[in-house]
């Protein structure tokens, strides 16, 4: 076990050795006023592999991605594992090495880690659980109460793949769809947001829940209502349809990599334009706005010219989707 | 679900509403030459609850731990779990209650959490993942490598509690010990330590692996030889008779809150008396003594006069200790 761990582990993590705990300096969190942004997640995502990630991409871009709308700059990551004996080993190797891949892309390094193993049945293959560290510049205060009438809703592109991929890759729905997930880091997004619209508002990562429960979230907690236009949101065709072969909402489906921003109208333009220059930002788009009555509401126009309420996810998510 | 994580879990961590993202901020952070501690590990333990703690209790303590003997100061915890479907909700609040006294206790705050829940059989009622973050004062170094002969080996009280008590409490063996982990948070121990003893060279938390595994890493870290005393080492009766029944060395016995200490000469009697003054260090004691000789090698004069190596632990350790 402690060759396994060393081998497989901290060979790729800390080629140079490692302590058990981190010792860390950056000259941004000693900036007077500038504050250390902390977050963690478990993932058990089913099945553990999939198209377009597997468990360890997830859970360093989830993390990533937590610290990154909160208006921090990602810095370290703990990666804790806890895994089924017998696992195969090739398998832990492709995870290692796709969360390193991934920290490098986002320009965090994991620090600090812990593998725990529990005995077959006791546990499905592997479990990840991270946590990050970032520093929030002084002067950067994001945050949903901030949101106001008027805002633009931007998303940085196609809803729902992650979800749908998930379902694709069970099997179990006898769907052949050609659906891969949305997973990535939104570090380098956030920060060229930032940049071209200063005045953003609030930020969310819309995972578990879709892009709805983000909207309500924010709806609630900033006292505005929250208007779309169905013919404004970015779909898949392939996710279009799943959704009617099985009677699912894009909208309540999960993301990995899927951005939803708050901007003042007059700056919704700059942000566009400086997402649609990043990779992940391609096919950014204004969704809708914020309305000054109905507070905590959100709605849709439908393409019908109709208009529905959005409401929070009543009952069951989809198990194990991150 | 929702209303679940809710009631069980924010409420008792974050009663005026939480975040995903703690933003914090610590002067202690910002003073020039300081250091950030990171850290996380998972807990696993089997039972989940038994005598002298249960595994919120042990998560809390074990990085709290960790970091302190690393020289930092804790400060804010997250708190992952990964629950069974179906597991007994009084059993999560009893958890949760025990990582709030826990963390009360050891003057941190958990900041931050995540729940998943997976399907029954794809994991073992509750486990639980934190991470911590904490201060390294500017001044402070302890490592391993600054152990150099001459030095006191200390540790805080009698060991191999916490193994034998989970052996018990499983009842496989049919003991019917009355043996209570010794799990429990350090900070405050370490503080007093520190103070009393600032020449402190390096200081570690004994858990997997217990008390021999901790000298062998130093003496293979520092390149010195390490020689304890078996008349000096501080054991339970009951400890010492189940290790006999079940012929078991209480030196690889897995402690919750034994500190091993590597102390200069002259500091070693001030660092006694310190610890002994707070209740986690009462039956602090010397077992042993650093040497120049046979680098990495750790031996023990035993009760009869004799010699024997005391070796890195090989094969299986106890599975699910903690």
């Amino acid at each position: 076990m402690r060759d396994l761990i060393k081998e497989v582990f901290t060979s790729v993590f800390h080629p140079d050795g490692m302590e058990d705990q981190a010792r860390l300096q950056a000259d941004a969190l000693s900036e007077p006023g500038a504050r250390l942004a902390f977050t963690t997640d478990s993932f058990v995502v089913d099945p553990v592999e999939f198209p377009g990630g597997d468990i360890g991409k997830i859970a360093v871009c989830g993390t990533v991605n937590d610290l990154a709308v909160g208006g921090g700059k990602p810095l370290w990551l703990s990666a804790a594992f806890i895994l089924e004996e017998g696992v195969e080993v090739a398998l832990l190797r492709r995870i290692v090495a796709s969360m390193a891949a991934e920290a490098k892309k986002a320009g965090v390094r994991i620090v600090t880690g812990d593998t725990k193993v529990v005995g077959r049945g006791m546990a499905d293959k592997v479990f990840v659980t991270t946590a990050g560290v970032g520093v929030i510049p002084p002067e950067r205060d994001l945050r949903a109460e901030h949101v106001q009438a008027g805002d633009v809703v931007i998303v940085n592109g196609v809803l729902g793949d992650h979800g749908a991929a998930i379902l694709a890759a069970r099997g179990d729905m006898a769907l052949s769809a050609d659906i891969v997930s949305d997973c990535q880091g939104l570090g380098h997004l956030m920060e060229a947001v930032i940049t071209a619209a200063p005045g953003l508002r609030a930020a969310r990562d819309a995972t578990r829940g879709g892009v709805a429960s983000v909207l309500n979230e924010i709806a609630e907690a900033a006292g505005v209502g929250i208007e779309i236009e169905e013919t404004a949101l970015p779909l898949r065709a392939e996710v279009r349809g799943m959704c009617e072969i099985l009677g699912l909402d894009p909208l309540y489906l999960a993301n990995e990599g899927t951005l939803v921003l708050f901007v003042p109208e007059d700056q919704a333009e700059a942000a566009l334009s400086a997402m649609r220059t990043t990779e992940a930002g391609r096919d950014s788009v204004a969704i809708g706005r914020v309305s000054p009555g109905a507070a905590g509401r959100v709605t849709m126009r439908t393409a019908f010219g109709g208009q529905r309420i959005v409401d929070m996810l009543v009952g069951e998510q989809l198990p194990r989707i991150c």
